[in-house]
């Protein structure tokens, strides 16, 4: 399929106009339409799908935002904007975007703000366990690393995760829901079922500029003008096999792709077809989703050297991504006490790979080199009992002996754990979603935003739950300020 | 600087003219200029530097070939195009090109021929040592990690580095000069001191083809007709800072570029300019030259944790690329006996972190977890008692227990070892060059080779000395056969 743009020249026929066409109606999307046409733009909104909220709506839209917003403030947080900015940089590098980050931590309290203005609804409250996601109505949880080795030592921790004010993981569709009829109360000119296929240029070579947008709507191919510009929210690739084999091909085999059926990577091939600059394409989100329950925690990893790598307490994308970059298999290794619910709570699948009532007898199932699971838990278990993980500082309320009758899983990638994964490489964009092209210099018209673009969270190492719905609200929601001929660029 | 191609239409005058436009006189450039010509093509070479050569002539020129090559089967080694097909193919996964790789493994003998019957002497013999180079005028030498785990499990070692017969590290300047001599043979047109600025192209847009080329030369711009087309053999980006930072920024911090100062990505961004794929950009070569003295791989490294984390008798490279990926500090700890002739032979520049005449008291000075190493070395030790590294496989010829007096090398990032690197991303060529756009769709009249493009090698952790003069005499090779209307796209 090629994105090839379209000559103005060539357009025989206009099918409409709108100062501002958004592509894309996810949460980004949305933000970027409501704050354009707030900003005194006539909007249009362009989505493939037959309804609104793209991935957003698919996902627990937990809003990662700090630096001291309104909920962290009443539940008693004193979170710094200097705390936000020095973990989402340590934790993003060394791809971290400085600019953005900045700004994303200087504006999350306002953001937030924002949000609530629009009707999503949060509660002065906090979740305190360890969750891959709310479940109550509560807001605040903690959905990085903050609390882990090694960021715990660099940066003043606080919970950033903002779960809306919902009953069970419906925050997707909550939002989804209220940003929706923001849009419909605003009058924003939406066509469903219409897909974005080309860019309107009005040259080719120096100096083009994008006024408008080719699409598919009622089986025909239909011309519309962007007096202002278009902006890109059309999600990231994942779904894209030949983009992720080009790309990033460590996420195709024994993966989970998550995200909207369109998560194709047609905005991003829209951006590089007039000359944008992709970014950061090989990475992505990888996660080990091993909690709830959270007494897995208490449990440690072991690659196929019977060591562990990781600190256990850290966010299930950090120990997904540093597991599959280990020799394999690779073991949890629990009580059998803590391994609980698992078989009822977990989304993780990973099959039960050995039992025994001595180390030993689990050993001589799990094929790891003889002997080295009984010198890897002789130290954790002293580390324990001493109240001090020396080698990866798993928080002191993880730390527990292991005891028997012990129990493994594997969670050696093929063996049958779950590992989600989306993209977090897209096309270059200033601070405002101004896109940049390879020469560096931005291109008239072009904006994008969500994982449309590259923004704040670029590795899945580092990354946080809601960071990809907190950078594409707000990343769209800047991007909806500058198309409209608001914001700085 | 902007790269943007120049309308053919916008050209006043032309300076000059040619079949074929090589951009860079290194190893690819000349092996593409010669194939160009000897396949019917007026040939033009514009080069950047006042000689040629480019980071072949910096290099050790040893030429990564297999599959049963004249010498192999002199010195009497049977090794087949599967056994570097598959070689290839792990040790650059996921993201291997099967099709560059097959053609590599299939044509491995017939380029070495060809570069025999350009006069490029090699003798029939091989260096049994390990090397990071041959000093003598062997041939043969193991320059990856075919001999090492997990490789030596699945493919057929053989030694595959082709050392040019010359005394000394004068691979790189002898394979030039005749490189030279065979241009200067043909009467190649070369022009020195001509920095190759813009791409020329038909159009803008649908069905754009480069149809020449805008240099600076003798304080002018000017402009030269390509009639069958351009070769980018620019080389890599490894000394552009701002690029570097864009796209694999985790070579700025504490590494050393090597490559010859042209190396500034100027032919990657050519393509880019009009409508290129680039692939793998983030990825790259990262060595810890630390052999010579080849007794330092009886040592092992160790991790901030204390573990180790590596087979030892590896790459360097693949070393490398591990140990930047552990937590900090790293050190090499060694009898002093293996120390030898370290701080005369070695390359490696990394301080002394410590010594002991027991392990507690060279622990103390490390700041490693307390007790971790004696556990390690235990380990370690009682494994090379027994002749099998139950770990990490480290081949029995370099297992040797570790006995006081020890030294410890500071290898961590920034401590003052050594971590020469380069990039391994580029334009996105079919086997035979053609560069791909964006669409997938070739480019008419453009062509890349060496590292300009993307090659075979794409791992830093599964690179094996020789794979880029290998790669870029051979891409180079086909390349220029191809522009030149012989070879099949």
């Amino acid at each position: 399929m090629s994105f090839a743009p379209v000559m103005e020249s060539d357009v025989a026929l206009w099918s409409g106009e709108a100062d501002v066409i958004v592509v894309g109606f996810g949460g980004a999307g949305a933000c970027a339409a409501v704050a354009a046409h707030d900003a005194g733009s006539g909007v249009m909104i362009v989505e493939a799908a037959s309804a609104s909220g793209g991935s957003t709506a698919l996902s627990s839209a937990e809003i990662y935002l700090g630096g001291g917003t309104a909920v962290q403030k009443a539940v008693g947080y004193d979170d710094s904007v200097d705390d936000v900015y020095g973990y989402l940089m340590d934790s993003n590098s060394p791809q971290a975007d400085s600019e953005k980050i900045r700004a994303y931590a200087e504006g999350g309290a306002a953001h937030l703000d924002w949000l609530m203005s629009l009707g999503v609804p949060f509660k002065n409250s906090e979740l305190k366990e360890r969750a891959m996601m709310a479940l109550t109505d509560d807001c605040l949880l903690y959905t990085g690393s903050e609390k882990a080795w090694p960021y715990n030592t660099r940066y003043k921790p606080a919970p950033r995760g903002h779960n809306l004010e919902v009953e069970g993981d419906n925050g997707g569709p909550l939002l989804t829901q209220i940003l929706l009829e923001q849009v419909e109360q605003r009058g924003i000119d939406v066509h469903f079922e219409t897909r974005a296929l080309r860019l309107i240029v009005d040259r080719h070579g120096p100096g083009q500029r994008v006024t408008g947008l080719v699409v598919r709507q009622d089986l025909e191919e239909r011309a519309f003008r962007a007096r202002q510009g278009v902006v890109l929210c059309a999600g990231g690739f994942i779904m894209n096999e030949a983009m992720v084999g080009e790309y990033c091909p460590q996420f195709l085999d024994n993966k989970t792709p998550i995200g909207n059926p369109n998560d194709t990577g047609s905005g991003i091939q829209m951006g590089l077809s007039v000359g944008a600059r992709a970014i950061n394409m090989h990475e992505g989100f990888l996660s080990l989703p091993f909690y709830p329950p959270a007494t897995l925690t208490h449990g440690i990893f072991v690659n196929g050297q019977g060591q562990r790598f990781i600190n256990e307490d850290a966010y299930h994308g950090r120990i997904g991504s540093f597991l599959v970059n280990q020799s394999y298999p690779v073991y949890l290794i629990l009580n059998v006490a803590d391994y609980g619910n698992y078989e009822t709570e977990s989304w993780l699948q990973a099959p039960v790979a050995g039992t025994g009532e001595t180390l030993q007898e689990l050993d001589a199932e799990l094929g790891l080199p003889p002997g080295q699971l009984e010198l890897t838990v002789a130290r954790y278990n002293a580390d324990a009992a001493a109240g001090h993980d020396a080698l990866f500082h798993k928080d002191v309320a993880w730390l527990k002996t292991l005891e028997a009758p012990f129990v493994a899983l594997d969670c050696t990638p093929g063996a049958g754990a779950f590992f989600p994964c989306f993209t977090l490489g897209g096309l270059d964009t200033t601070v405002q979603g101004a896109v940049r092209s390879v020469s560096g210099a931005v291109i008239g018209g072009l904006y994008a935003a969500g994982r449309t673009a590259c923004g704040v969270p670029r590795r899945g190492d580092g990354y946080a739950s809601g960071s990809s719905v907190g950078d594409a609200t707000f990343s769209g929601r800047l991007a909806g300020c500058a198309v409209a001929g608001q914001g700085t660029q």
